[in-house]
């Protein structure tokens, strides 16, 4: 209704601006009985944070995360979740000369119409920092995921359109590109390296994929699982595009290409190629789900710009600040975090799907 | 959360199986006011039907819509519209030899494993059969959004890899493509003809504009315009991907050429471009709103298919039945309608956002 | 958020008016798998007729409910269910002459100033004609709730101020005032006749009591258990009053003669008392939960009464039309519907509870 | 859902336990353009401390608020607004000697049956130190209705069995028992200070009225206002009944004696009376609206008591800790706060029931 909240029994509602004074979450809906530490947590946050990348903002949080309440003696009560990140590395001078301008491809001109005015330090809630209370909500959720042998892996599939030659999982995180491919890599940071001499930025793209997860999570109708999970990535800040499986390539093929074939793989159903990305009528179905994502570059550049400012008078801005010259990498762990959450949630409302497990459950647990 | 509910405020939950009595609708939330009658909505519903045309089904229903609650002397009363279509026309015989048998690609094996069993005729829920509710309930909104200047225009804007060489908009219902351009509907024709002999299906692409919203609407972090635009067409059977503006495209730009330069155009705000496509910081930006959506072939085809049944053994199928060879024609009211619905409601719930809004409609209305 | 829709998980959403076509309400959320029929409904439905009792309306409905989706084999399929009650027996031209008229203690008037105008058709929506969908839905949740062991009953406790002398429940369904108590209906039928003589109408009370409910559902903080009965229950037309346990007594108590006693009775938790009526803290605690009611008089009376119209003119009106002199018999099977459906819903939410739970949840079915 | 969250539009979302870290409230959904400074929560926080009243607990919490976000320049920004106040006397070891022991009337052992285990200090989440945030979160609400017009008044009805005797509003803060009668409050001081010797506590009763409150507001069928503000006032911990209007006493009378009259009062509608407690179908009517709710004896006594332990063996309890002989006081700001919250929630859905009022404010805001 009003956006900083999300999830149906595992709800989280975010708060905080990029220069005020905390970011939070709270998660009403964990199950009761998960143990979660401060470090499981921190774990998830620390992946999130620049590191000293060249490619990215050179604003430098510690980011530390502290429960405030809902864990009791290591683990989840069952009542609501708040964890608080405070922040300390904010600069917001930086903003005032921006105060009243509407800088190109941003949200400022939407959100001072929406709400009449705007927070405009450091873009305010409208802040990729918004971010760190997603991870943070992302991480429990993970953490469970984890525990019922589901799997989330995300990563970059490319800079620009320098694209992956070939895949090796093992070195997304030998690299601050977060890519699987040390020849693209090296391509990137030599495009990546001129790009910042010309202090612009470039987008990317993401891939996803869900592994172990069992056939028959997802609502019909609606709340199909690929549509949840397509508002849940595409409220990620500067995603512009998003496909399952094949993708925009389905939309070139006959059915007798891409149906995919079931088969008895022993004594299990399997399919013989999974074009469909492991969806099938919005319910998973057992196979690996596999999602693209398309983020534009972001907005903030130090090379001039022509815009306006409230008065609608012509400016030429310069943006200073810290930014990301690529933000993909940085948005890796959100990506995963938001992929977790949806899927938590969505098995959490499939138990109660059958008669026969909530009789089970309410007579047994 | 069972996912035939959709909306905030403007919240409509569907019902009705394809074999089954008949298809609804109610609509809680709807405005009390609006001046609404039957043929407002059977005008939406019939741009929905086959209408004798040979890529789509040759199931004929007449699809006649009755209110059966909510309109007062021609007028919504505010409270629950209730709208029914009755079946008629399904002979359930045809999918008893598919009782026991995964089809591939269809959503019968994940019903199954999520429900325990499944109402196979026809594919009961997960029947695209079901957007004839979607279409009614988006009738009423579209009506709404024309009286406050909004437009929804969607059309097929490729049949497999056959691309639109110009746009011609006033062509898009001259031709039962949907198509707004001779050429490429001349093409297409040639090619679905022959697919047509070959008992095969194929896929597409929709695109689909937004013109005349105003800025403001959308919330921000997981509500984004985008994000719920996203969920509401993703939930569209046979959609695979979805993009805004530049898209897949913009992965591939600088910010320096992806940035839409803000300039004052007769004293209101303007875009030089529209790259982003409308949406910023996931708010409508009063610049036109542009998406593309991708769809996979119809997978119900009569050449034979290997498979197998719900005891794992491999079975050869031929699937009977009427159905789509090319399903985009028929998905362009369920966009539009989708669009309408989702568009309304955050409409609605802007209406909520500030307070002197609040404070007028209290005191005034 | 509108009104019309009611529930977490087993959701449901009611329209239709009492002069419109029908009745009915649509079901999103009944797990997959329950055995229903369309008898099951009718059983619960035929409880709420007036019977050709004289202390009822004379609108004789048949109330035939038919099921319009989501049963395929006899079972719940887990998509929605949709059920309807036509109207048959309405006489519109009885309330031509109350269109402009506010009748005194109905919501002809607070139905005017919220939508602009409103059905004046037998009280349109705010008519109890309503609650036909409420106890369509709230049969199948009892049937659930019935096969987990959980008893609901609830009968008349008073008629104006004559109350029980003594408990016998087999006498509810004796008796068409549903009063356990031979006296009492032999005071009360003297007492109605007279009313029916002077065509005036009686407040009462309703006690309810549900066995049978294991410890553990209802949430925290806001969504108690009593909380939500009490919306629920309170929901209902003609209600103004709810309590729990001792209710308005325990304010009268002090903690030594308040507090419920724990004690070891053959290796179960028991309690000594139940003043709290089989809530603590929010969350059932096994032992029964005792509710009371309170209802006003009906409000239709042809007694003349003043008044004013829409243009504020003094008017005098006698009200016609076929009403109830005591409205609690009928709201019988109703306050039991409320709060099966509450119940069921609080038993799905608590399926999601603990970890272990979902684990196996996940895991097995 | 998970209990912790309450409201649509107007959505608070509370978290934190009587001897954790801290109390807090998200609130998402706060129209934009409020002025609100921490003062003004701090006020309405300041009410509901024990300040030395001998009647209350001894625990002398600062109960400081700090906003973390969500204020901009003195306003709402339209984002969530995060409300802290830490605890700091906290006496966690005063409740080891309880940790497996189930207190009497308290809900130590449905916490347990539901989770698994529970927070056994200060009664964790259960405690009322949980309304701090409603506190909080009501503030807010508050200041906006004020400056509507609408005022919420609550103060204590009656000490056990003592009963108001005149009512004199303006002698309600004069005193610590919040009775707005000077000879009840000296009749209760007696009996309270002999209670206090006999470590017990008592039960009592609140009166809450809502004037100025335009008609229209409370939704029809489920969310009827007198339904809403039943659950919202229900869910404050020790409540065992409500009523509005005349409540159980209507159940005593006739329609000829309890409808409430209509008539043109200087050209706007008003009624001889009030029985019905400004609420008509669940819609507030513009006359005032009178609520009285009945509170138990707080459970806590130093009176020793038997129960059991965690493995149903018998057990003597003397509840040390510092506890409240007679909580109705410190009641009072917390049934004015979910008052307000329910109130302003309903009041930001009622702005979008007329399409009238949807227009005017799409094209004006």
């Amino acid at each position: 209704m009003s956006g900083s909240t999300f999830g149906n029994i595992f709800k989280i509602s975010t708060w905080g601006e990029s220069h005020g004074k905390a970011m939070g979450v709270v998660i009403d809906g964990c199950p009761a009985g998960v143990y979660i530490c401060e470090d499981d947590i921190q774990k998830e946050l620390d992946k999130r944070k620049p590191n000293n990348s060249k490619y990215a903002t050179k604003r430098a949080e510690e980011d530390k995360v502290i429960i405030m309440s809902g864990i009791f003696e290591g683990k989840t009560t069952g009542t609501p979740i708040s964890l608080i990140v405070h922040n300390k590395d904010y600069i917001s001078k930086d903003y005032t000369n921006i105060k009243d301008i509407y800088r190109p491809s941003h949200a400022d001109f939407t959100y001072d119409r929406k709400y009449g005015f705007r927070d405009y330090r450091g873009g305010g809630r409208a802040s990729a920092r918004e971010t760190v209370a997603r991870v943070c909500a992302g991480a429990i959720a993970k953490k469970i995921l984890t525990d019922l042998g589901i799997n989330i892996l995300a990563y970059t599939s490319s800079v620009g359109n320098i694209k992956l030659k070939n895949i090796d999982l093992s070195y997304i995180n030998e690299n601050p590109l977060k890519m699987p491919c040390k020849e693209a890599v090296k391509e990137a940071t030599t495009f990546l390296d001129n790009l910042i001499k010309e202090h612009n930025s470039i987008g990317g793209t993401a891939h996803c994929e869900i592994d172990g997860l069992k056939a028959g999570i997802g609502e019909p109708v609606f709340e199909k699982l690929d549509a949840m999970l397509s508002m849940a990535i595409m409220s990620i800040g500067a995603t512009k595009g998003i496909e399952f499986g094949l993708g925009f390539l389905a939309s070139e093929k006959k059915a007798s290409e891409y149906n995919d074939i079931f088969y008895n793989h022993k004594n299990k159903i399997d399919k013989k190629t999974n074009n469909s990305g492991g969806i099938l009528g919005g319910i998973s179905d057992s196979s690996k789900i596999t999602i693209n994502i398309a983020f534009k570059p972001t907005p903030s550049i130090s090379i001039p710009q022509n815009t306006i400012n409230t008065n609608l008078e012509n400016e030429n801005i310069v943006i200073k600040g810290r930014h990301d010259p690529f933000i993909v990498p940085r948005a890796i762990p959100i990506i995963e975090s938001m992929v977790a959450i949806t899927l938590l949630d969505y098995i959490l409302i499939n138990t109660t799907k059958k008669i026969e497990c909530i009789k089970y459950a309410y007579l047994n647990f």
